[in-house]
């Protein structure tokens, strides 16, 4: 059995939504057991009615709108927080959330713990690639300032995870920055690409923003400001196309007949480009596999974040990126 | 009579595709004269079969592969050199070329030469927003290290091209960061935060990778690497999106007669997101306009370029920034 504690509150989306992935995640793993964390009344009634769930009782809830770092320290009995904890304590081997992020970051982070080494943990996302492959990217905004040792560990991680999960043999890794050629880039990311040149950690070069979704790199690292920045660039666009085919609909019936008909490729788009294949964004570099799902997440996204953080907990990740980084110090 | 000065070589394209775009701008503003610049086996034929076309014959010419300084140094009769000297003689009034970004960036800078008081001419698109307005966004990638003081001037410049171009009386300014909240940032990007806000540039908060195509922000100005990270991520998203549906296509008839049917949608989508609606970048802070194509650029988009140019040149905007950066000094 694997246990994913999961946090049903703090989502922008009611408990129920988040009780509903639950269910059907557990329907679809018979080697899944839940540790539900949550108001008494909205986790209570819940595992009484499903086997292998199990409640984790909590009084507190920190909202969106709270600061993350004071939130944690001071709301002891929040869900994410006693979730963290209980993944500590070896009741859980994993976690998923759809809470606001900064408060998964830190409650985690403190809470779960970072595997020995480990200087920053990192957010990431695996993009489908046109070519195929996939490429991690990381980070995804975690960490807005780095030093150029914490992006060689980003790195190692990203390989690790391409590893592990992608079952890439050796992965190739690229620095997000303003051009292939090495003398590119802004001062920080020439020492980003020194250091990772002398790294011993895959570096294959500097990668652009047109390779994000191109699979021309499996691990792509960047800061976590800028990785921000290309994510939320790569969803606006998203959203800016789909709008936009949306919009032409009104202009004619033909437009209309072709958007029914090219409904199932577009819907496929929009959620790879949402990371909700795998129900969300991975925390890397602690000691169990935390991933967060999007604050407006869907019983489906839940679902299969649940699985997803399962199966991670199962590939031996979190001891492969140990290794990682033991052998590269 | 407004001159644009055409640089004909230097493009991925044979000389031949630029000039068909200078015929047809010519054909289309009965104001427009052009000053073609390049091989005199090139633009001499041309310039006799076409009324309101001067040549400007050169010998050398810039290739995408060579270094931009050194080469802008050393070919001092290369049509890019040539055609930035010509505009600065007042042989013309604009200067549009689609060779490479580093060498047109240099010879324009150097030879047109910058309006006084800018510190770093930028490079500017304007997108097409989902709300209806567009957004300028620079800058693209001229500077990948600036101060706070430079982002100060961008925002003025930037706010100086959406009154006179796009005619927003009070356009908003966003800086692009990873987070919409003031406390969001890199240290660098705290940096600009604050200089902008005691800037008098029309400041209104962060911006985020989303906000570049949703039209939320007449202004989004960012250092050169950020800005490029940004804008390559949204081509890059534009190019995945367009290849899954015509992947789509090979899938089942009805994703092909889809496709068939939001032909003219997606075409339009796809222009919009190149730039090439206007022909290309516009580097801003010169003393005349100058804008840069594509290197694989098309007939039309050098036709839309060079009008653009010549719009360009009578709006004034080149006096707006001096005026602009004046007042702010």
């Amino acid at each position: 059995m694997t246990t994913i504690c999961v946090d049903v509150m703090g989502a922008d989306k009611e408990p129920a939504v988040l009780l509903e992935g639950v269910a059907a995640a557990l329907e679809g793993d018979p080697e899944l057991e839940a540790l539900v964390a949550g108001d008494a009344s909205v986790v209570e009634p819940f595992c009484a009615a499903h086997a292998r769930a199990r409640a984790l009782v909590t009084t507190e809830v920190i909202a969106m709108s709270e600061h993350p770092a004071s939130a944690v320290r001071k709301k002891r009995d929040a869900s994410i927080v006693r979730a963290a904890a209980a993944v500590r304590a070896g009741e859980a081997d994993g976690l998923f959330s759809a809470g606001s992020t900064g408060a998964v970051l830190t409650a985690a982070t403190f809470g779960v713990g970072r595997v020995r080494g480990i200087k920053r943990p990192a957010l990431s996302l695996s993009f489908p690639g046109t070519s195929g492959r996939s490429t991690v990217f990381l980070d995804m905004g975690a960490n807005a300032d780095v030093k150029p040792d914490v992006i060689v560990q980003f790195a190692q991680m990203g390989r690790a995870y391409a590893r592990t999960v992608l079952g890439v043999d050796e992965p190739r890794v690229g620095l997000l920055t303003n051009g292939s050629e090495e003398t590119k880039g802004s001062e920080m990311a020439l020492a980003y690409h020194e250091a990772l040149a002398a790294g011993n950690c895959g570096f294959s070069g500097n990668a652009e923003g047109t390779d994000l979704l191109a699979g021309t790199f499996d691990v792509i690292v960047a800061d976590g400001f800028t990785g921000n920045v290309a994510l939320k660039s790569v969803e606006g666009t998203g959203k800016f196309m789909i709008g936009r085919l949306k919009a032409a609909m009104g202009e004619s019936l033909s437009h209309k007949i072709g958007m029914a008909l090219l409904k199932d490729p577009l819907k496929k788009m929009a959620s790879d480009l949402s990371g909700d294949e795998y129900g969300g964004a991975i925390l890397l570099g602690l000691r169990a596999p935390v991933v967060k799902g999007h604050g407006a997440t869907s019983a489906r996204a839940v679902c299969q974040g649940t699985l997803f953080a399962a199966s991670l907990a199962r590939s031996g990740l979190c001891a492969q990126i140990a290794d990682a980084c033991e052998i590269a110090r």
